[in-house]
């Protein structure tokens, strides 16, 4: 992640990185810096939907190496796309909709494993929350063997709303959860779904784990620790995807 | 894997060590030395089935610290079975066995990840090769979740002898081949099997693949690349719980 192409830093490179349109992936801000700078950071980052990370000075040096002056920016690998321009699309393309939501996955080997795993098994989209999981960084699309630049990816501000939003354009919502009553392959697998992976530590959010449609188990042979977050999310993917072919045939569904 | 504590040097303590019978994962000898000290570990690691590697000096020094005396043993972190006892063991308390068969793992972690999806899922005992493939370690261990701890696993001088011994005890082998015809949950799943899981890279070995009595492949939506070994896996250990449930109910099978 320290590898000197993915930053710009400075002032001046940073302002006019953002004002070029590219893809940020997160802007660091020295604590302390205020006025124009800070203003024209906030103010962008929000309205681009950026996450804006102010960090102590001591971090920022670590962190970055040259004249930073406080402030630098991470350049994101892939193109983010708009979720409400990718769903529509694919149901006006015929497709049966496949999402899904990651919530909390910390560490970006895993979010790279599972985009792999999304990619191979038919996924339509991956949506990421600005806040509270790991960078799409080189890692990331390392661990992903590539498929995080062919896989569209929507970064949303709030996963809650999203959750709503993709339930009122005609998606069901389903949560993992180790305490759940439904096994996997019980679910109705072949409608327009988006499914939530939470984090192995911390499971889903009870804020998206309460609104969504169903809750589901992966069955265990054995009552110790779990799968990980990959390992499930592969298969999850491959259930829904067998369901799929089974009454799509191979050709439909969200196979392209 | 360099943690002080894993390691044995110098040639009383690591001839003490294979005497007092601990379970060694792999002793280090460096290039050129001869005599008696060459003999009795040549002589031992044959019998006792333990990996020995002849190294260079100058690999040696930068690998251990300390007066080694071109002597060095890894212990290993966990204690290895043997496959004549474990095997017999199933089928005799009932269990139609699952035998998961590790080829030309290279990568510590994915073979923890493996073994994880293994113990989770209800396999019986994982056998390794004493060449090629990832040392079972620490890190190993960790990305196992202790699992590594647990599952019974099985060190064998030979992977095809080991095959055709199972075979002869009653077991289907199968291999996954990214070119076969045959889909994973077309196969019979619930007679004794042994799964043999290859690297992402190289695949099952031919000496192996030939002699499996079925391939069959994981179906994918996109042929780009494939999924990663350890998602693949646990792919694999789930289809083949699932059709155990269905036939033996929870309580059977290769549960406990």
């Amino acid at each position: 992640m320290a590898a000197t192409s993915q930053w710009i830093i400075g002032r001046n490179p940073v302002e006019e990185a953002l004002q070029s349109g590219m893809e940020i992936e997160k802007i660091f801000l020295q604590q302390g810096i205020t006025g124009e700078v800070e203003k024209f950071l906030r103010h962008t980052c929000k309205d681009r939907g950026i996450p804006l990370s102010i960090v102590p000075k001591d971090k920022m040096r670590k962190m970055i190496s040259g004249a930073h002056q406080g402030v630098a920016a991470l350049i994101a690998p892939v193109q983010y796309q708009v979720l409400e321009q990718v769903l529509p699309d694919l149901f006006e393309s015929g497709k049966v909709p496949l999402l899904v939501m990651i919530d909390g996955i910390q560490d970006a080997r895993n979010l790279g494993a599972i985009a792999r795993s999304a990619w191979v098994l038919g996924v339509d989209a991956l949506i990421v929350g600005m806040k509270n999981n790991a960078p799409i960084n080189e890692v990331a699309v390392k661990a992903s063997a590539g498929a995080l630049l062919k896989l569209p990816v929507c970064r949303v501000s709030s996963l809650v709303n999203t959750l709503l939003y993709v339930q009122a354009s005609g998606c069901q919502v389903y949560a993992s959860d180790l305490q759940a009553d439904t096994v996997l392959d019980e679910l109705e697998l072949t409608e327009p779904l988006m499914v939530i992976i939470g984090s192995e530590g911390e499971g889903i959010q009870n804020a998206l784990a309460k609104r969504a449609d169903r809750q589901f188990i992966i069955p265990q042979a054995r009552s110790f620790d779990s799968l990980n977050a990959s390992v499930a999310s592969g298969i999850i993917f491959y259930e829904i995807f067998k369901a799929r072919i089974k009454s799509f045939g191979p050709e439909t569904g969200s196979l392209r």
